[in-house]
């Protein structure tokens, strides 16, 4: 049987045994659920154990360490992000008007996420300053997405072609971060609509052929 | 008598008493010490008055309180970041020549502050994450230069006049942060030249008329 949360583990660092068993999404709802109540420090694979009626030793069947639930969630969290990305990603629309929707979207994406569900915030901070394996597959996706745009724009004609590609998308993916990472997206909300725009704006200009 | 140190305190907040007093800069210069040694949180006013031979009382007719001392060794350190790149804002060379060289000066002088002298970094993403006054009048200082060398280049004929200045100021400055902040430069030294270099090569090509 499937449970309805097995969307809840993708490919995450430190799980072990089988992939789809019901224990494992039971075991990170609970874990979602005490992390949002009482913060990610402050819970114990003990405290999990117990919301669920389980042995720690059952729960290790499971997940090497409390920081592989950790990243469950973040992994979670982070692909809500990605999936609305994606989604403008695979519009069949010019490439400039999905590179403009991008700035924007991540930033509204990671300011519902990580400020109006402020427990995971703490988490997504953790898993981004500590390179856990969350935060380092977002980055990488975001880079992967950003490269998709560039080359389809370069192919349709909308962008210039003289630039490395390489260094066009290393620059792009710099502009992003201060919107991706909580820590920086945080001290930015008060000019978030404004700020993702003009660099929306300047990358557009950037690549003008 | 005008102390040697007297520079180390630059309109900084939370002072008071004579601006240029010989106390005011060994109280300043103690601080510097400590706060390399010891970490500015773990050092007290009490410490720096021991040092000085002083009475904590004494210190307090300079200051404020520990974070006034703070602020002051953060304004002098982030001056030194602010006039590396006034030299380059001031050279008798094109906008476009200038600007090139902002983002890899600002990550340089940054890194070499922030983690050579690895004790200061902790006064400095302080006084930037709880946005002290030294850390609020770095980022005016760097938005101002960069306002300047917008207009400058625009008035030269060197940049695009069309997008609206405050926009243009305000991506360029966005793309800036990510090598201002110490905790997101920390996260890219080992990428440092090739990304400053990009964002570089990136703005100025959104610059061309």
């Amino acid at each position: 049987m499937t449970s309805p949360s097995a969307r809840a583990t993708p490919a995450a660092a430190g799980q072990r045994g089988p992939a789809d068993h019901e224990r494992r999404a039971q075991i990170v709802e609970a874990a979602d659920q005490h992390f949002r109540h009482y913060g990610y420090h402050k819970t114990t694979v003990a405290d999990l154990a117990k919301a669920i009626g389980l042995s720690t030793a059952y729960i290790y069947k499971f997940f090497n360490s409390k920081q592989a639930i950790g990243e469950a969630i973040c992994a979670r969290c982070l692909s809500e992000i990605t999936a609305q990305l994606r989604a403008i990603v695979t519009e069949p629309v010019s490439a400039a008007d999905r590179l403009r929707r991008f700035h924007p979207t991540l930033a509204r994406a990671g300011a519902a996420l990580f400020f109006e569900e402020r427990r995971l915030h703490d988490i997504v901070v953790t898993a981004v300053t500590e390179n856990w394996h969350a935060g380092t597959t977002y980055e990488e996706e975001l880079r992967e997405m950003v490269r998709t745009l560039v080359v389809e724009g370069r192919e349709a004609g909308e962008f210039e072609r003289e630039t490395p590609l390489d260094e066009v998308c290393l620059a792009i993916g710099e502009t992003l971060w201060p919107f991706a990472h909580p820590l920086m997206l945080e001290d930015k909300l008060d000019r978030m609509e404004a700020a993702t725009a003009a660099l929306a704006g300047l990358v557009l200009r950037a690549l003008r052929p």
